[in-house]
This record gives C-alpha cells, structure tokens and sequence, in this order.
C-alpha cells in the first residue's frame, strides 16, 4: 500500500501549522512509520495572507472549509478549526457524508455532537478520531479506546485544563488569591478569550464527557456533567488543606454507578502524596481503572504546538497504516443512554467554617452533622484573631445530600459566622 | 467482518489463566469492541491436571505447543510460555511462518530474537505484538509505536522492574540493609526463580532493549544493554541520596546520541520530587521524550494476572479490529544496526568514599577530580566515629571516562580509607 494518504487540514492556528510542520519535515520517518507517504493537498483558514513560519505554497488554498473537505484529492480531512458548530461543524459533515475519514482537536464539537457524528462517520464507512481533543498530547483516548479494550472500566479521573492547574499550583505556591494569579494567567496568554471555558471547567467538562463515552459505552452527554469551575476556591481553603494533607484539583471523575452515569468536573481536595496531587503547573494527568489493569496514569503536556499537533499525527499515521474503528470503541448504535446519576457516590468531605466565639459553638455544629448521620474524622480549630473561630471539618465518607442536609441545619445556627465551605476528598 | 477470531494459547500460568478467563467472562463486550468475537480453540500448557480456577473442557487440548500453533482452527497464536528459545520460540515459528499473527509477553525472546522473528512476521503477512512483554499493564509500547509516531523519539526511560522497585523503597522506607529486604522479598514471592533476573537488572534490560528498538528504528541489540544491577545499593548510600533530594532507581535510559545509541539500565540518583522519584513499590513507570510531544509519563503495575492479561488482550483486539502493523513501527528490513554508544551522555555523579582523618585529605580527592577535568557542585563530610571521615560529592556533568580516570587516581592516594562509590545521577 504506497499510495499516498492526502491531507485536507482546516485551521492553520498554533496546531494546524505545527502539523503542516511536522508533515514535511518528517515525510521519510512518517512514511516508514505509515507504510506509505503522508502528503497535503489542501488547506484552509480565515486569513490566507498571514506569514505562518511554514511554507504553504505546495498546497491548495480554499477559503471554505466545506469545500477543503469535499475536495477530490483529500482523503483524511483534520479539522482544526475549533467552536462546536459553524464551519468545523458543516466541513466534518462533508467530509463524513463524502465516505471521509476525519481528525479532530475539537472537544467542544465532540461533546455537543459526538454521538451524531459517530453515527454519521459509520453510516459512510469512515473513521473519525480525537486524541488531540483530550489531554494534548498524551495518548489517553488510544490508552483507553485500544491498551485497555480488555478491561470493565470502573473510574476515570483527570485534570485536564493546564490552566486551572497552573492558577491552583501557583496560588499555592505563591500563596496567593485567585484573582491575582488569574490575572497573571491573562497577561500569559493562558486564558482562553472566554476564560470560562477555562476557570468554569467547560473545557475540561468536554474532555471528561468524551472519557466517559468510552469508558462506559455510553452516548457523549456532555449536559450531564456536574460542572463547578475554580472561581470560589479560596487561597485560605488551599492552605488548610495543605496543612491537612490535600491539594486543591479541578478533578474530572466519570464512573458508571448503581444510581446510573457519574459525571462530575469541580474542585476537590486529593492527596498531595498521590500522582494527581503531585501534579504542578500547566501539565495534564489522566488515571484509567479498569477491573483487569488496576490504575494507570498518564501524564504530559495538555496543550501547545508540539503536543497537540503530536497527538493528530498519532491518528493521522493509524489511519495511514489502515486502522479502522468506531469513535467511541463500540457501533454508535451500541452507545446506551445512560441514565445521569442524581447524586454523587459517597465521600469524606472538607469542610471549613467559621464560629462565634462562644461557649458550645463547635458542640452545635456537631450536632448538626450527627444528625445528618455524619461522623467527623478530624477536626481542627484555628487561631483566631477577631471574636470568631475558624473551624475545619474532615468528616468520614457521606453523602452529598446528608452534607447538604448538615449544612443547611448549620446556616441556622446562631454561632455561624460565615457559612461552610464544602470541598469533596475523592479518594485516588 | 463477523467470523470469530480463533485463538490458541500456549501457557496457563498466571497470565495465561487471567486471558482464558478474560475472554470467557467479557464475550460481549469484546465483541463490541472488536466487532468480531473473539473465541478460544486450544490451549497448551506443561502440566493438563492442575486446577487453574478456570473451565478449560471447551478447549480442545494440545501437549505441544508447536502443534496448537499450527492447528487449522488457530487463527492468532498467544505465546504466554516464557523463555527465549526451546517450546516459545519454536511454536512462535511455527506460527508466524504459517502466516498466522502471534501476541506474546515474551521479553526475553524478542530482546534475543527480535529482528529474526519480526522478519519472519512480515515475510509472511503476520503480525507480531508484545505490549506484555514490556511494563505490564501500561499501553507503553503502544503509545510508543502508535501514539507518539509524528516524533521523533529523543530518550526513553524507565523504572520497569517492579521487584528491584519494591526492594529500593522498601530499603528507603525501612531504613533495611539489601540482604535483608531481598530475603523479605524472595519470602513474599517476589522473585523469579533464577533472582537475577530481577535484581542483576536482565529481566528489565530486556524491556529497555525492545522500547529501544521501536523509539529509533533500530534492530533489537540487548547485547548493548549496559547493565548494573542493584545488588550493591547499600542503605547509607540510600540515605545520603536522601538527604541530598535524591532516590535511587534501577533506571533503563536510551537515547540516540551522537557516539551511537546509549542503552544503559543502572542504579541511578534522580531527584525525589520527580515523578521516577516518587515511584514507590512494585509499580512500573516509564518516560517517553519526543521533539513533538516534549515528555510523556506513564506509571501502571508492572506485573500480575490482571494487568498482563489486560495487555495481552489489548493487543488480541487491535487484531481482531484488523489493524495490522509492523512489529517494531517501522518494516524489519529498515530497522538499523545502530552502533552502540561506547560512552554514557555527561552527567553529574554522586561519589561517596571514605578518607583518613588527616590534615590534606579532602585536598587530595578534590585535586584528583579537578586533574581529570571535574567539578565539584556539592561537597559534605558527614560525622564520623572512627578514624576516617566520610565524605559525599555531586558532581558537575562529566564524561564516565573523566570519572573513571578520577577515580582511578583516588584509589592510588594515601587518604582513601575506602574505595568510592559512584552513582549516576539522572536528569529527568
């Protein structure tokens, strides 16, 4: 098979050139790797004069994405556009409807249409990946779609937004306030345009749903992520839980439970022994668990030119060597719906307070949380300067609504100075 | 593509029992996953009355491994024999010649007859794979040759011996002498039966010599491994390693190097925040660094039924999915015989030696270091009791070969007490 496998690539931002890159320079690699040349044919992107340190003159140019992908001389379209509709949105379906296998970084387009596109690339005999789309360039959907296909995936676990990361490292390292440090973040170039995808947890909401699908063989539902962002995390909240033995994550977690598909993206106190609470700075980590394999991690780099472009080469090269598979590991048709779980599996909490400084203050809050059927595994009372006393709380495993119901009974008290925060201990 | 894909397994020790049970308890799902069933025809193992927990009366049975590679209803042979000839090799023959495809987890056959045997495969239209065969459960020779295939590979690292891991910390944790930990060690079951396997660094030099092989195109050369193993870690070199923010590891590096390719698996120092630094136990981590994806990290268990058997059928789907590769990324005919590296890349060293107690001691030493070209980063001479003074130096990057001279020179003063122990100290 040395026929060449020619590229359509939309997008020529940071990834699409880093691709355009690595296509020329490592032609001779690709094609001993391949089986068979990898080669260009076409490209597109909003602006054509624009010098992108890469040499486009070998390729066609087409203003429309649509007709990139519909051209005759495009075998494998990578969309790298981004946005969950629009343009990515109709040249995917072009390709896909033409019998076209297509890559794509675009998490946000997945988790809102993933099911339909799977559907759409089956029903045309096409292939259609994402590596790039979760965790830049780390082999994560590869890792589980394939290395694991002989497992029962029980759990899957990730922090996957590098910024959200490096906002929560750096306030601990610095100790510094969230908005501080978010603005710090801004003038990097860190954040997103709409730094909600990023600090809201939107974008690593995407990454999780897509995990989800195919971990549990269920149909992309991104809605039914739980989703809490990094906004309220407080610098004070990340030093008692240093003091107490935890970092601050944004955590994604998805497991298939009784109550049906858990899904949840939000901040939670792990270990800072564990991989996931040794994680600093910028980079992702991914943990797989399956029945047969016990605990992988993986962890890399989660964005940038060279990772991500590094992950839509994997699967362009697998499409060249031939590799042919669903989207989400099993027929479209299979994905079930899964039913979302209405709460939360059962967990310690972190809980931080703070009482008035009076005679049985802390038995009534106590009280409050016996009542609910909690039981405390530490408490710890601070020093306090004004008349209040900050008060932190690990309880032992609970549920989310028995907390709930705890810390409703606590906002009535009178010896409530300022009301609870609640940050869930997931164990890793 | 409905027709089952027929499977003969040859070995039914642990991860043998751990596949058959696999494919018997996750029909389904496999099938979903592979879009074919997967089904067993035959099974081989040394001994037939033994009870392996497992229901083997829907397999017909075969003495000879040789015969059950060959059997008409065997599409894909699983070698789970072990050994590097006799019965493994022979049946691995047997069915790679008949064009049949062959997983095996087979480490030391492949490091002695890798190309011979990749170059049976393709000659026949076989596939050969071994994801076992190389850290267990984690799906590192598949992000290796699949997932990071737009790089080109710049080192590979790898802490991949669970046993020498667990005796390493558990020395660290324990404050234990090596003997006594690797009694503790043979006791728990730990240790293959020839122990050297584990602790003489062989049986993860054969894992490093096949990561090798794949990350840069080269024929599989286990012969150039530079091997050490860690029988002669001592604790007080564990604990000033410690002190000075080091752990040491059994660590396979390789890398492509001006002077040839660098295979090295050796006790290392690297630093114990690192995440090879913070590896504890018998699980296995390995580094993969490319010019792309800058380095990814990937940590699992290293060993035991359910990871093995997880990457065995890892490997048995990709081939029920009908993707077909070559056995090591690129054909066999194109994998180089890539000159050796006669010299370790620079690197800084720990030295540890013991000097009398007399004026001008400690000038000698440094005088000799400085004369082969070597400077010191840290120096300390810790307590002493008797009439030596032990001494601790790191060293600045230098040559083994300046090292070597240094240290040849130290033998020849009055001062040393004891010869110097010097380990490398590994940037990761």
């Amino acid at each position: 098979m040395t026929t060449p496998l020619r590229l359509g690539i939309a997008g020529l931002g940071t990834v699409g050139t880093g691709v355009v890159k690595i296509v020329r320079q490592k032609a001779k690699l690709i094609e001993a790797r391949a089986g068979r040349p990898v080669t260009i044919s076409a490209v597109s992107a909003r602006t054509r004069d624009k010098d992108r340190g890469v040499n486009l003159s070998d390729y066609a140019w087409e203003d429309d994405p649509v007709a990139l992908a519909s051209r005759d001389d495009v075998d494998l379209f990578v969309e790298l556009m981004g946005g969950s509709d629009g343009p990515a949105k109709a040249a995917t379906e072009a390709a896909l409807s033409a019998g076209k296998d297509v890559v794509t970084a675009n998490k946000a387009m997945l988790a809102h249409h993933g099911q339909a596109l799977a559907e759409m690339a089956e029903a045309n005999g096409a292939v259609l990946r994402f590596e790039a789309a979760v965790a830049g360039g780390i082999p994560v959907v590869k890792s589980l779609t394939e290395g694991l296909a002989g497992n029962e995936i029980t759990r899957v676990m990730g922090v996957m937004n590098g910024t959200c990361n490096y906002i929560l490292t750096r306030m601990q390292s610095g100790g510094l306030p969230y908005d501080e440090v978010f603005e710090e973040a801004d003038k990097l170039g860190f954040l997103e345009a709409d730094p909600t995808l990023d600090v809201g947890g939107i974008d690593a909401g995407h990454k999780l749903a897509l995990l989800s699908a195919i971990a549990f063989g269920a149909q992309v539902n991104f809605d039914a992520v739980e989703l809490e962002g990094i906004e309220r995390v407080t610098i004070t909240d990340i030093r008692h839980a240093d003091d107490l033995g935890y970092r601050i994550k944004l955590l994604g977690v998805a497991q298939m439970t009784g109550r049906g598909l858990e899904q949840r993206m939000s901040p939670c106190l792990v270990p800072k022994r564990s991989p996931l609470g040794q994680l600093e700075g910028g980079t992702n980590m991914v943990v797989l668990e399956g029945d047969q394999v016990q605990q992988i991690v993986l962890r890399g780099p989660g964005a940038g030119e060279g990772p991500t472009a590094s992950a839509v080469m994997g699967d362009v090269i697998d499409i060249a060597r031939g590799f042919r598979c669903t989207t989400f590991g099993v027929p479209a048709a299979m994905l079930t719906e899964a039913t979302p779980a209405k709460t939360a599996t059962p967990a310690p909490y972190y809980l931080r307070m703070a009482l008035d400084d009076k005679p049985g203050a802390l038995a009534k809050v106590a009280t409050a949380l016996g009542n609910a059927g909690i039981s405390i595994d530490r408490m710890r009372q601070t020093k306090h300067k004004d008349n209040t006393a900050p008060v932190l709380i690990v309880t032992h495993r609970t549920t989310r609504s028995a907390l709930d119901e705890a810390l409703d009974a606590m906002s009535r008290l009178d010896v409530i100075a300022h009301q609870p925060v609640a940050l869930r201990i997931e164990s890793v």
